[in-house]
């Protein structure tokens, strides 16, 4: 430990470092304070930032920015939940008057009003869209079929695939690169505090919108409620932005949204809204964004998730009663609507339960094999993704011939079964949908594999829970159906297309759960699609590792609460079991992106490290009333994000921390040239310039920056007061506060910088500053990599 | 301002002021610091804890502990959910082997099971017992009314009424006087970090559980829910106590959850393990306990509570299987039974929608009339109740006869109406159950409103919520029973007995509703069934202003998720309503109990003070070597449970803050008498004496008293290093720091002090300590009457 005691005298450290993936870095920069005619107190020290940068030099926090997939492509920014405080923020809440409070509330409810309204509207669309092209394609083919033409089906069936699936990969690959994959991680990243860059961008939400589309259409194994939860969010974003700064109402309006904190509130009730739509789950969505989605949380949050997902469920409900009379094409029973499963539960004996637990052993298992497989591929196709555009649509050609080739080659294996005569559903079908397909079939039976390969993925999923007729699907059916579609999920996961993890992972655990069911067929006497039911609940909690969200959600999506307890005792055993392996899969891609995700715990080891241990790299002061010069030099040369503000003599009698200033407030500041010649106090003056809204947070893209800035030579000499830009009230920790003790500061109150002060007097009045970087495990590790040993 | 100017310059003051209801306060009393041979830094300030003393007798904080409900009988507390660092902790961890963890992780697991076992099974116990007295009661009586011997029966049915309510009162008045009222509002407190007296004692339980079944068995307004989420919590606490130290084994086992931050999650089980059993809801009472319980939350909580509740319903599922043999007496079909609401709603339309939108405004008037006059009606029977058990009881005499009266009385004036011909069920019944009561009536005649006043809550409930047969009850049955039930509802909540007030604002809710069908009958199409449930819910939106929850429980009671649109949509309107003219009740009673319940936000007016301002009374600082004498004066004459520690020459250069003590902790460590004669850091011998769980919480009512203590003269002047004991990462803020946000990090991480420091240089090293009274509007506003005159 003899690095800690070198730290401790050190007394310097702590760089915000957020640097762009592509600017190289701000490691070796090396900041002097150039303060010439003020006795800092710093050169007193005997320039304690000064002297030990060499040591200090290979410190730098670069480890947490190693990210496996896709950390070239976004530049990572922290997001600042803290309440502000400077002299602006606090006049403008001074001045504030009941009616802009008023206005406040109610522009929050319409937000969330618009959002479930927009976000309805979308999942209608897009499950509209699904079925009626899934479903031209799929009467082609059969009508091929029909007349014997098997190549010329073919050749329709994978031509129309691979159409669709260029489309999506198209989109993906040259408008909007972060439309790619779940978008549930994102979404999850950005509540937490990491705002990639242009995730929630308007080219993102168009991309999501129309890729999830054409994909789920093209026949591919993949799901729409990831990309659904990801345009809720865009739609939320862009809803909170309000238009652009040329119509100047709309702006007024809606500056009290313009900070990160308001933002992500919305986000919230976006993501919410997302699952509300595709599964038409309204509880269930809520929950899923408590569970899952958010990492703060409180009540109010809860009422006003909860009042978009009853929009949502609204504007849903109104959509299917318009469609029922037939004014939708093909639109058939989609995947809003929920799925039947008997409801008739026999009284559970023991053997029973016997299953269940075993469901729920194996789904664990094989649900902690399917993250660590999907994590492997992802690793791969990174290689491939990486080279460009045409590379990512070659896969995804692959991907979509492999899976055209499964769905149609695959069936041919199966028998023909003889209809069941007792059956009131129409046997065999040709068209689009229904449980029996004729393909090769004589008249009078039906092919149960092509039932469902052949279909779109909520009706086979529909097909799986359907009860009561037992030997629907043969055993070989399901084995075959199940390996096909766990394999074909984990190798689709990660192309260039808009793709969804639940309907995956429903559609694999419900054969796999029916599998299981007919094998027990002797043992147990519960119906085949309360297990098809039990098994899509224990990979769902073998891979995604929810309990209370999945639980609603699939009571939502069947309409049979009688089954509550077996669901969620499979869920409970699932994920017990899938925990003893890897984390949830949602995880794991965050931190494959290289997302610096700050967990609601800090590490064990961190109890034996203190606050002062973990700053690093030099530390950049401004004096309260500082020269323009040594600000734009600070700006142009590092890309961090806040700096701390020392008063310093004359103003005050020895030195003390101010507070802290943005980068953006700077900015800000600057533009407007309100400078002095001499190093005077001048806030009071500037206060009546700047309007708190000055300040606002820019919509994505729109902000300031330094290269916007022109200031002469002259300029550059003057002087400005940061008084009344500086955030007066930070939160702050000494030196010697254990590292877990400020982790859990820095986490429960979403902080972006953390001002490190020394515990003993007579030191300068601050050590360093902590960010999200600092807390990471790979920095800590980086710097003690003996505690990494000890482990 | 003048005053704030003051403050600033004074620099004293922040006091820990818990003081015992019954103690007299601590208000009058100056201490000042004895340390004779340490020239202390405080001497050479001048004296700034000593001179301005009589400035801050007049501001000591008393404001807040003004209870109008209760204050003077339960001493209040505040809990600590910080993470403790003081070194005998950190050794601990560092010690800690893997095995132990283990067992951690193993022990949580279990006592959740446990929790969810016994809750189950006191639930179902209760439900039995009330189907069983309240089921022989109302045999009696109606086979005296068959003889026509009607001032018997009712001599009968006013007799057992009274006795078992007289026993509730009794056990209530004489053995637990916390147990009376719903429990909620107490559990909530504690959630929060409130302990309020004996409120999870063994005596509270065994009261709680044998007090309800009396008071729902006598027929009164009250529900058993309430009652049981505060059962729960009690089982919780037992389990989490663990037996006694006697049991030398379970002791050690259950050490690592002797602290406040492992004991309020185990309670949040247990409350919503309470929630699960009342209601048969698991999904609900997860909810319940994260909506309207938790102040905080973490995802792994809601995983462990998912598992109490799912335990839950195991439980009384197996029993209510076991009971479907009739094993069980006259248990019927209970309130653990699903209602049955017809499930077949037809396609609503716009005059159904506006019936509902009615149904929601005037539930959510009513809701808040209902908590207005609960509110009045408590603060009249607080005068009576402080009188002594003898007042209390007599009141309970006094409800229990008016009850009897109504529920006997009224049904003479409905008129009989004949049973309806298609019906498969039983018309007339005479037994115990069943929706025909015959009463005075003429055999293939029933009395309609018997049927509602004449039976159990549930079966009352299940009743009204009965679908098909639209006429079965009249309009002005209903009218009377609506206004019988909310007035008899109102008298009755705060009465000494155990009482939930759930059931009463469903009973009320769901015949008002069924009032509104009745009377919509031309112009709706909706079922009279779905009325009511519609207007319970409106009830339980317009008093309780939960969403999510009742929402789900409401599902989960009648087991029908179609109607999840409506049920939402008037819950929100109910809640928006209501909130626009008081608070929901638990905050009501809270409040009027006079707990100091810490909102999720400051009040705005907290932005313009700074923490500095509102720290109040004289401060005790210990130096980090202090003399036995001193702390055992001070820890005698105040009630602070932390003081300051401040280390001072010789041990530094200049003193700084070493951190804070808790007055437990201190007590420990003085009882083991480990003194030296000289002022000498012995702080490592201390360490090889002591275990970290020695300083482990202790049960309720078992910890240490200074009066426990036994020193002699000559060990009161010898000296013991607090440095063991001291939390040296305690959270700090500086005095400038706004309030609002000082109170935003108070809140979030749960603390019990936060230490003020002084920003600006060369002042004593602490300002104050801000404890959970300082955020206490009551308190702030006492300061500063001004700000009070200025909203």
């Amino acid at each position: 430990m003899d690095r800690r005691e070198d730290d401790e005298n050190l007394g310097g450290g702590g760089g915000d470092i957020e640097h762009d993936g592509g600017g190289g870095g701000v490691g070796g920069y090396l900041y002097e304070r150039r303060d010439s005619n003020a006795s800092s107190f710093w050169d007193r020290e005997g320039g304690a930032v000064r002297e030990p940068l060499l040591n200090l030099r290979s410190r730098v926090n670069t480890t947490s920015q190693i990210a496996i997939v896709g950390a070239k492509v976004y530049p990572i920014e922290s997001l600042d939940y803290e309440i502000f405080e400077n002299e602006l923020i606090k006049q403008d809440w001074r001045t504030r008057k009941r009616i802009e409070i008023f206005q406040y509330v109610f522009l929050k409810w319409t937000l969330a009003l618009l959002i479930g309204l927009f976000t309805g509207v979308v999942g209608f669309f897009n499950n509209l869209a699904v079925e009626n092209i899934a479903g031209v394609k799929l009467l082609i083919t059969s009508n091929l079929m029909l007349k014997e033409k098997y190549y010329q089906a073919f050749a329709a069936f994978a031509g129309i695939n691979m159409i669709l699936a260029v489309s999506a990969a198209a989109l993906c690959a040259f408008i909007a690169p972060a439309a790619a994959g779940s978008g549930i991680p994102e979404v999850k990243a950005y509540l937490n505090g990491v705002d990639a860059h242009s995730i929630l961008a308007p080219s993102t939400l168009f991309v999501k919108i129309f890729g999830s589309i054409f994909g789920v259409a093209a026949g591919l194994v993949v799901g729409k409620e990831g990309p659904m939860v990801h345009t809720g969010a865009c739609i939320a974003n862009l809803l909170g932005q309000g238009g652009s700064r040329k119509y100047r109402l709309t702006w007024k309006w809606l500056r009290f949204f313009k900070n990160d904190r308001d933002r992500r509130d919305l986000i919230t009730c976006g993501a919410a809204a997302g699952v509300a739509a595709a599964f038409r789950a309204p509880v269930g969505g809520v929950l899923f964004a408590l569970e899952e989605a958010a990492s703060w949380w409180r009540s109010a949050l809860l009422w006003r998730t909860f009042f978009t997902t009853a929009v949502v469920a609204v504007v849903l409900r109104s959509f299917i009663s318009f469609c029922r009379n037939g004014n939708c094409g093909l639109f058939g029973q989609g995947g809003l609507i929920m799925f039947d499963v008997n409801s008739e539960i026999p009284a559970y004996n023991t053997p029973d339960l016997l299953a269940v637990i075993l469901i729920g052993v194996l789904g664990g298992l094989l649900g902690s094999l399917y993250n660590y497989l999907v994590d492997k591929v992802l690793r791969t196709y990174s290689f491939i993704n990486e080279r460009g555009p045409a590379f990512k649509i070659l896969l995804v050609i692959a991907i979509s011939l492999l899976t055209s080739c499964c769905a149609y080659g695959l069936p041919w294996i199966a028998q023909c079964t003889p209809c069941p005569t007792d059956s009131d559903k129409e046997c065999p079908t040709i068209g689009r949908s229904g449980n029996y397909k004729n393909f090769q079939c004589q008249p009078g039976h039906y092919n149960d594999l092509a039932s469902l390969f052949l279909n779109t993925n909520d009706d086979a999923i529909r097909n799986l829970f359907s009860s009561g007729n037992k030997n629907e699907f043969h055993i070989t059916t399901l084995f075959i159906f199940f390996t096909g579609i766990y394999f074909l999920g984990i190798i689709t996961y990660g192309i260039a297309v808009p793709s969804g993890l639940f309907i995956p992972v429903i559609l694999a655990g419900a054969s796999y759960g029916r599998l299981v069911g007919r094998l027990m067929g002797s043992f147990s006497s519960l119906d085949v699609g309360l297990f098809a039911l039990l098994g899509a609940a224990s990979f769902l909690g073998g891979t995604m590792r929810m309990t209370v969200s999945l639980c609603v959600i699939l009571l939502e999506l069947t309409n049979d609460l009688l089954m509550l307890p077996l669901v969620m005792l499979v869920l409970l055993i699932s994920k017990t079991v899938a925990d003893c392996f890897n984390k949830g899969v949602y995880d794991q891609i965050v931190k494959l992106k290289g997302l610096p995700y700050l967990e609601a715990h800090g590490e064990p080891y961190m109890r034996h490290l203190s606050a002062g241990d973990v700053c690093s790299g030099p530390l950049i002061v401004f004096s309260s009333v500082e020269k323009v010069g040594n600000i734009m030099h600070a700006l142009t040369m590092t890309r961090h994000n806040g700096f701390p503000v020392v008063d310093e003599p004359p103003f005050v009698e020895a030195p003390e921390l101010s507070g802290l200033v943005l980068r953006s407030h700077l900015l800000v500041l600057l533009q407007r040239k309100k400078f002095t010649k001499n190093r005077v106090l001048s806030g009071s003056e500037l206060l009546t310039v700047f309007h708190a809204f000055d300040f606002a947070k820019p919509g994505s893209g729109k902000g300031l920056k330094v290269e916007d800035l022109d200031l002469s030579e002259e300029e550059m000499e003057m002087y400005v007061d940061l008084h009344p830009v500086t955030n007066t009230s930070p939160y702050m920790v000494a030196d010697t506060m254990s590292l877990a003790k400020a982790a859990v500061l820095f986490r429960e109150l979403g902080l972006r910088h953390l001002c490190v002060v020394p515990k003993t007097p007579g030191r300068p009045p601050i050590v360093g500053i902590l960010t999200r970087h600092d807390f990471m495990p790979e920095h800590v590790l980086g710097l003690y990599p003996q505690i990494a040993h000890q482990k």
